[in-house]
């Protein structure tokens, strides 16, 4: 039995997020009906993580299994044959038979883009939070140091979440301005639900002077939801990378 | 009276082009409800340029006359918050009593966009044209410069146009790579229906061998349109900048 690794990118403008739902148009049912159109078979495929409605992929994962043998080459040329054009896969390799695209996973790092102008860019209506009091990366930068180490995230998580263990390790965090756009970069062992947007959301009120300096830590040790920011809206939200 | 000229910027991916047409939305209809709604009052908008469907903007100018005395920064401003966020306004002048948007226009310049990778960009589904072939960015820009000049490039039109004068100044004309993309600037002083399109899909041709080095200048003397290329398609077409 193969079992594949698939590295693919997507934009998630036009999808409920990853995980398949009912009513709903998800990357994960349109990708499985591609790799079933081109495998000729029922196939079990494993994501990486969940994403949420309008959040973008530039690298996920998935792994199956499969009997077929196809050579990778072609199954990437293949995939992208079926697959629509906000989705393309750009790697395909043989990965070891305990290989799960979600449980081996080491960490993952998401980017968050703002686009901090005074008049929005109508380019990236999909593509970037509009924010228009101005930012100071560079303290937001520093404020941010908070987040690393190992911490119960429990206050940076939405209430619908019903994970039990909310100790997350955040190996690094760092805000840069880059021209008119202001980008968040997160890596950790995984992620609580809606924890990069309670992030960013935390920061701006930091930006925002709601929460002082130095007072970032006490938030996150107070696991108390209410003291932290809003929940930044999904369009600005990549996972960007993943580690195995 | 006041004459107002206002420039705007949009993402063409959701509108049937500029021009108002019955049963599509168009950024002119969305627009002038805007105007209206903000002016409340009926005013006629002149628009720059006619844009097919899916042709964006990163700089398009409008003009319309109305008796209001609302300040310039609040016409800005209230116009953003009143239209949908694929399309903004940028400045707003006052102009003088006989200048129109589209007949006062001494030059437009237009950027056509390619992806050249072997796989596709899934974030640049609506933003560019995807084309595998390797493109001699070079090579193009050399030949392309037999668009340079005052020619008759009925060639370089698509059947459905009805303009008597086909006569034509192209003032420059580049072919740039930049990194995975590769792309098209051309200034001039008007441009026939699809006639961006058509040269980028003609020097797609000569990328491809099937026009010959040096024979462009013949083919727009044919005046034949089926000696020309292909019509790229739309949504690698950017207005870019309009002169007065």
């Amino acid at each position: 039995m193969r079992n594949l690794l698939l590295t693919i990118s997507y934009d998630g403008s036009s999808y409920h997020g990853w995980q398949v739902q009912k009513n709903a148009v998800t990357v994960q049912q349109v990708f499985q009906k591609a790799v079933e159109k081109l495998f000729c078979e029922k196939i079990d495929i494993k994501g990486c993580s969940r994403t949420d409605s309008g959040v973008h992929a530039n690298m996920y994962c998935v792994s199956f299994k499969t009997e077929k043998n196809i050579p990778c080459k072609n199954i990437i040329a293949g995939l992208n044959t079926y697959l629509p054009k906000d989705i393309a896969v750009t790697d395909c390799k043989e990965a070891d038979p305990d290989f799960h695209a979600r449980y081996s996973v080491k960490s993952k790092k998401y980017v968050y883009r703002i686009c901090n102008t005074q008049i929005r860019d109508p380019f990236l209506k999909n593509y970037a939070f509009h924010y228009r009091f101005p930012i100071d990366a560079e303290y937001l930068n520093k404020e941010s140091q908070a987040f690393v180490g190992t911490h119960d995230f429990s206050g940076f998580c939405s209430s619908r979440s019903d994970v039990e263990d909310t100790v997350r390790t955040v190996y690094s965090f760092s805000v840069e301005r880059k021209g008119s756009e202001v980008i968040f970069s997160v890596e950790a062992n995984g992620f609580l639900y809606n924890m990069v947007r309670i992030m960013v959301g935390t920061l701006l009120f930091v930006n925002e002077g709601k929460i002082r300096p130095g007072e970032l830590a006490q938030i996150i040790e107070s696991k108390e939801r209410k003291r932290a920011g809003k929940t930044a809206p999904p369009q600005g939200l990549y996972l960007n990378s993943v580690k195995y």
